[in-house]
């Protein structure tokens, strides 16, 4: 179980610098400097987790432990260098980002679990966790969020995460609920993004 | 009391159907698709109360009980599908917004003051439980909010919510206090509509 | 010390009274009206001490004391008075801003340091106590956050923090400290503002 914990942490620590990264590749197309970057990095890195821990009334983790802000931090630095060096692809983290997106989710419903909240609310702090920091990303680069249209997204991170609960209530070991529930994240986004599914939008009728 | 209790909660429940459903009208122009609507319609209906349980150390109402959750849900959905197949005029909700803002700025004030907050705090928490939503809900969609302009809106929540709070600092109980509170913000509310009531802008000097 | 405590006070009424008045002001390009330019100047006053107070689970300061909710209020509707009476230059509250940015700064890191934060997030509390209102206020008007491009801002916040952080860590009192860490914000933000030092921008290879 030890060595589990310590795979976790380091692929939390993982889906944070991918996020810090793609948060710089995605506002690369903004008129903004190193400082503007480098929010726009944490935003999008520890924005989702920091909503959920504020929402749980938990200590946010970040602040709990430092390496996270560090992590982020760095990894937003150097994408900022290496974007001003070479000309990188904005497809570069997709397979990442998809990898974020189920960790994200998957501890994300998890700590809410352990916090006691309902079923509906756990599922809703894995998708809060994987998407909220790429909303606020949006916001401050003053466009309307990406995870709004397109291929799915969200929806990708709830199912799992619905999955992932209905497992753990009916006895699997958290292990393989865990790995079940990311996986169907893992799974579901790339098929969307290979199939185009995505969900209907309001203005189809007129 | 009991009674009345069930009755605010029910009243309660519908202000969040009613904000989740006109928030997913009020997004209707913007190319979202269904998630990005129901998050919309979330960030209308639970958002205020959010923020003041943010802002007071409370616990979140809709993780205390997720029968609001699944309300703003239900609602928020039931609106989109609603949309595709009919064209609902956009003021459908105008009636109800305005009970829903009455509503908001009753619980929120009361919420405040049972945790000790001193008047002005807990009259802005009125303000805030009635039309921070909104504010979301615009910033999301990229818009300047429209609370911000236009025929009175916040002005009436904080009128209500400073006579609520001065006529339970003098004795009144707290059924009536509300009921003459909430009153107030819904009558000045639909005047200001009838009567295209403003405040002053910035630039009306220029 | 409580000559010393009654000024700092002072100092962070003046600062958000500041802050307020400087809200108002560059919000004035927009279509508000009184309600929004309240809201704007609020959370241009408010709105960084409010996110660090929530970061850490701290009381937020002005709901434990509204002194300064009053201040805030009182200043942005009297910059609104006056900048309708008066054509107000924008850039006259430069120097008062540079001050409040200094002494956000200072007292954002004292806070997060006396909470126990690590000396890395106490810093960043530092700059989030001193820009986080100006982002906000930006993110209302529909506009791309002013501090993420033009003149060093958020980074003379943050050196002056990491100054005082380890001026702190070196057994320096923390009124020296305090001097030292926020007097070095103030020269560097008003040597960045005559002699145009800026950060690098993304776009800058393009």
């Amino acid at each position: 179980m030890h060595g589990l914990e310590t795979l976790l942490y380091g692929i939390g620590l993982a889906g944070v610098a991918v996020n810090a990264a793609s948060g710089v590749l995605e506002a690369g197309r903004k008129p903004l400097d190193l400082f503007g970057m480098v929010v726009i990095a944490l935003a999008a890195a520890l924005g989702g987790g920091s909503l959920r821990d504020l929402l749980l009334d938990r200590k946010v983790f970040w602040i709990a432990d430092q390496t996270f802000l560090i992590t982020a931090l760095a990894a937003g630095v150097l994408t900022f260098a290496a974007a001003r060096r070479w000309r990188l692809p904005p497809n570069l983290f997709m397979l990442p980002d998809a990898i974020g997106l189920a960790l994200f989710t998957v501890s994300g419903t998890q700590i809410a679990l352990a916090f006691d909240a309902p079923w509906l609310v756990a599922s809703m702090m894995g998708v809060i966790t994987g998407v909220f920091g790429g909303i606020v990303r949006d916001v401050l680069c003053n466009e309307i969020p990406l995870v709004f249209s397109g291929e799915l997204y969200a929806t990708t991170s709830w199912g799992g995460a619905l999955l992932l609960v209905a497992l753990l209530e009916n006895g699997v070991t958290p292990g393989i609920a865990a790995l079940v529930g990311g996986g169907t994240v893992l799974l579901l986004r790339l098929l969307s993004i290979r199939n185009r599914w995505a969900l209907p939008t309001y203005s189809a009728r007129r």
